[in-house]
């Protein structure tokens, strides 16, 4: 198996967390994205939406890092069987990428990766605005919850925890959250995990 | 069951188009979001995210309309079994909250819902530029496809066909896609479709 990966991204992060959780050996091809190296014709043929990260799995290939996060998690603990709990794992992973990626990680990728780039005030406001309207639908959800789905982790704290555990890199301040720090916690004590910043591979 | 929709939504009619393919039955409740319908005490109590469509199956509340599209589609031949073929529908229905939606279902709204507003031309340059890379993304894959997975009709082809059938509502122009039209006309082909604009039910 095979991980087209961005090191400090923090959907490749997701696939490299459940990935060390789960247990699968997987080789990680690193894509400089800055180098433009997720648009080249080369990698435009593995992913024609130019995006990161990718899996091959024996020459299956598999983006969006949601749909990598199901795969392998289908048939584990990490992916709840009964229909109902399983539903809610995908809203949760949807939220996550309609509602929380686009603004949160957006606004950690203008201030703390893209560094030397312009930021409009107008544009970063409406990122802080979107991120901390997902934050306060994250809080209220995990007021009496210890995680998102059947009281289990899953990979819809796996999606969740990508970006906001490093929100502070875009600015976010957790304070006024919480239930939100204590499950951060919770999430960084689950067996087998990893950090972002291991850059170390099987 | 009963769905919380907005009529003119495509993420609504997502899941009027499979509940009518399926054959389920299911009480409509109309949600006004022009009249701040989706963001009033009582409907924030159904769904903290503030958005539509959600679902109520007898107490079950499920919102994220491509969740939605997957439970009612679990078990059915709407979303195949074997692992890769789920895994690719997933993958699309990923592509499709993310690289699609936010810029073709946007631009529509701006353009031909919420009309009354000023657009600022450079955001609208940027809804239009996303949308055509997903158009592209799209036709790309359709090449030499008769559906986005496995040769069948899937949720992915809902979830896609939702917004991209009304594309022109959004400026966009599908004169270049042919491969993307005659995807549209085979999806509204099939046996149960019904058209966004059919308002009874049942």
């Amino acid at each position: 198996m095979k991980l087209y990966n961005v090191a400090y991204s923090g959907n490749s992060y997701k696939v490299r967390l459940l990935r060390a959780q789960v247990g699968i050996a997987c080789d990680i091809v690193e894509i400089d994205i800055l180098q433009g190296e997720s648009r080249t014709p080369e990698f435009l043929k593995i992913n024609p939406n130019g995006r990161t990260p990718v899996l091959d799995d024996n020459g299956f290939v598999l983006a969006e890092s949601n749909a990598i996060l199901a795969y392998l998690a289908r048939g584990t603990k990490f992916l709840p069987e009964a229909r109902k709990r399983w539903a809610l794992v995908f809203q949760w992973m949807f939220f996550e990428q309609y509602s929380h990626e686009p603004y949160i990680a957006v606004a950690r990728a203008w201030l703390h990766v893209f560094t030397g780039r312009q930021v409009e005030p107008d544009r970063l406001r409406e990122k802080m605005e979107g991120g901390y309207r997902a934050l306060d639908v994250m809080e209220r959800h995990l007021a009496d919850r210890r995680f998102f789905v059947a009281e289990r982790y899953t990979i819809a704290d796996i999606a969740l925890y990508a970006y906001t555990h490093v929100a502070h890199e875009g600015d976010f301040h957790l304070g006024r959250y919480p239930h939100i720090r204590t499950w951060l916690a919770r999430v960084a004590s689950q067996s087998g995990h990893v950090p972002i910043t291991q850059r170390e591979f099987d």
